[in-house]
């Protein structure tokens, strides 16, 4: 008798909020409110061994429920898949995904559905390397080339990068790949900390934070801009004179100005050699940051955090649009439209220094800028993995930074798991936190439950939430 | 003593499904299951006269519900507004709707989240010209052009449209609006009919029902095209036999293809003179549209209807990238933002299209169309409606179809109001059908439930969800 294949059981997914609004110093000022959350989901089995694959999408707070929503939609394409099967191709899961002809409707690839999709590809991968007992980034970097093109959906990206293309690229990328691993697991992979250069932050103390993240070893820094820019130059030439010439100094817009303003601003801060100016305008505005990249060279231009899918990242790349391509591993529709990404990357010579921060995306996103390193680009030059040192502690296998540079998963997984007391603690609304935060409000009547609009209506050319996740 | 401003006192939404996908004769081959839905919504208010603001977001079906979440999730920003000011200046509470900054990060401005800020700004417009007792063409091409300048959002197109040149561009279009007007009571506004062309119907049928859109007086057919070139090629021809040489004939692929694809495809439909050939790729892809249109002139190319926003639209007329604009009442952040996609098209003199069908999307972007005609592009040379001819029923002010043109509305407001006893009866799950519906499958439980994959899985390139909204 044949035993019966172990099958997806349940997909339950939570809203986990962090109030991060109320704790976090210096996020006020390009951060009116985040409250860091994620749209949580664990794929249950009925594995003897108690197997689950745990993915998620972060968001910043209001709308959570939204996000939760998409993904419990998602729901009856998961439900009783086997775990062979889904393990073998998580790719075919995710055309059936990224495919429902009504759920498609929504974006299609973007927004809230596809970020819902992302939700659960990640938490299918997190589910293959588990069962594979071995942590994501290496479960890619020694699969079969030919597997992994595979799992790509080449569809609207064809025009740049074929299946073809793609098998060069992973086929060449083997050569050396051991080698690299071990390089991997001895020095890690260089990060960067945006750690000194909130915008709500006093000269002194940035001045003290970008002193210190040199001493920690991190060889670049972000600061964030927008706001006024007097301010911004004198901010910039504090944080110069402080790292001195050799530490690469970012400078991050959050998506607040139109192409004019960019490029004006720019080039009034580019006496202190920003390395990269981040976000400049729209994500959605590809012509945009390529007239502005031709007009602020040498300094590069970066962005990708908001970047909606593989064909706006296609295009950025074809238009000459981007010196940086900042990935996000929950944005988009999961590791297989990361992989077009990466591939992307690769074949248009463009260095991807991840975007991370908010809840878990240094966890996520460490695997694949490592599966890049050793077994696609061969290279860390000129990259760099975003690191802020927040919420860490809710995970189960926390990121670990060691001399500036983010350590090697050991741990089989995609590092996505949330500890289970911080799901208890943290549910919205009726987690323990929040049920005594409402008991204590009911006492204390006068902190709104609703959203202040002040932020919105005083500045209404300029919105402010980006900043929120780094 | 002052009186009490009049306020929004409730913001309820509704989940309403219609079962087209077993009533619509010829949806099966390019729509495989479609129930076309909205995600409605209606402001409630404490005005004595019982006034009400309706407006909605068009769904195909599955995930309904995550954008009835999404508008939900916009109800703190409404609730309690006066009413007074949300109709002197709806572009206030748009880009309070925008700019939310939690909110946003879910998209920005595209997706589950803008297409529910569209439902909630157009609701304030149906309440507004409602309240202004006009339907909504008139009170836009009644309204002063400054004032109409500042319902627009200029940021991220100021570099292809400044706030003087929308003024310019209305104050010019006022120039013989209030002949055009009259001239649009009599003629009303030219439509175009895609009925004979679903996938689906066989020769004699499309013969038939083409021969029938031009005795009913329309001058420009559409037809689906994409699964099969040899079945296109006779399909077209078959087609053009039928309307003779005059007729305009568009075809539509629906996204179906990459760009070698497009070319190739419609060049072989070529000798049949298509009009239009209409979503020939992924709508997020500037480039591609750009890349196709070059090599496929004289015969044009149109796309919108899943166009996100005025920034993605704003590049396709940089990149010169498309020949007409097929702007959505119901996809976008509202009327406001569809706004400042009419100025763009002015401003790029590229004529608008816009597209319909769905539920109630023919009855929202008449008024924009007209709006358009008499009051800023001042023609309506080139330009055409889609029509579809279903759901309207449902309506209290159904678009009224003369001799092929939509008859202009005259009852006050956006024409966005559903009769009663639909949304009683298609509320889903609970309303009378659905009750009835799922009380017989209850007794023949041999019908699925959950989403059929077979389509995706065996067609991972082609999904087939994008003609159901013609």
């Amino acid at each position: 008798m044949t035993p019966t294949p172990c099958r997806v059981t349940a997909v339950d997914t939570y809203d986990i909020r962090f109030p991060t609004s109320r704790e976090l110093a210096g996020s006020d000022a390009m951060n009116p409110d985040p409250d860091y959350s994620a749209a949580y989901v664990v794929l249950r089995t009925d594995s003897p061994d108690g197997l689950e694959g745990h993915g998620f999408t972060f968001t910043i707070g209001r709308g959570n429920e939204v996000q939760v929503a998409a993904v419990h939609a998602l729901r009856p394409h998961v439900l009783g898949r086997p775990v062979d099967a889904l393990c073998a191709d998580p790719g075919s899961l995710h055309r059936d995904l990224v495919g429902d002809s009504q759920l498609r409707w929504l974006g299609p690839e973007k927004g809230v559905m596809h970020m819902a999709i992302g939700a659960v590809v990640n938490a299918v991968w997190d589910l293959a390397a588990k069962r594979a007992r071995t942590p994501l980034w290496r479960l890619l970097a020694d699969a079969d080339p030919a597997w992994l093109v595979s799992q790509v959906d080449f569809r609207y990206i064809a025009d740049a990068l074929t299946p073809a293309d793609a098998l060069t690229l992973l086929r060449d990328g083997r050569a050396g790949a051991a080698r690299r691993a071990e390089l991997l697991r001895e020095r890690g992979y260089p990060a960067y900390t945006t750690s000194p250069g909130w915008l709500g932050y006093g000269d002194e103390k940035l001045t003290r934070l970008a002193r210190q993240a040199v001493a920690d070893g991190f060889t670049q820094i972000k600061l964030k801009v927008g706001a006024d820019l007097d301010d911004d130059v004198r901010r910039c030439r504090a944080a110069r004179a402080a790292v001195g010439p050799h530490i690469r100094l970012a400078v991050d817009a959050n998506q607040r100005w139109n192409v004019d303003e960019a490029v004006r601003w720019t080039c009034a801060l580019a006496p202190f050699d920003p390395y990269w100016v981040e976000e400049p305008t729209s994500p959605d505005d590809v012509l945009a940051h390529a007239a502005i990249r031709a007009a602020v060279a040498p300094v590069k231009v970066a962005t990708g955090e908001h970047v909606q899918n593989r064909v706006v990242f296609k295009q950025l790349l074809q238009a000459d649009a981007i010196d940086v391509l900042q990935l996000d591993a929950a944005r988009v529709g999961g590791v297989n439209e990361n992989l077009a990404i990466l591939l992307l990357a690769a074949r248009f010579g463009v260095p991807v220094c991840p975007h991370a921060g908010g809840v878990g995306l240094c966890e996520l996103v460490q695997h694949l800028s490592m599966f890049d390193y050793v077994a696609l680009s061969g290279t860390t030059e000129d990259r760099v993995i975003e690191y802020v040192d927040h919420l860490h502690e809710h995970f189960v296998d926390p990121v670990v930074i060691r001399d500036g540079h983010y350590t090697a998963p050991t741990a089989p997984g995609f590092s996505a798991t949330m500890r289970p007391e911080s799901l208890a603690r943290f549910t919205y609304p009726d987690g323990t936190f929040w049920a005594a935060d409402r008991a204590q409000r009911t006492e204390r009547p006068e902190q709104p439950e609703r959203p202040e609009q002040t932020e919105q209506t005083e500045h209404p050319q300029h919105p402010r939430q980006d900043g929120a996740a780094a």
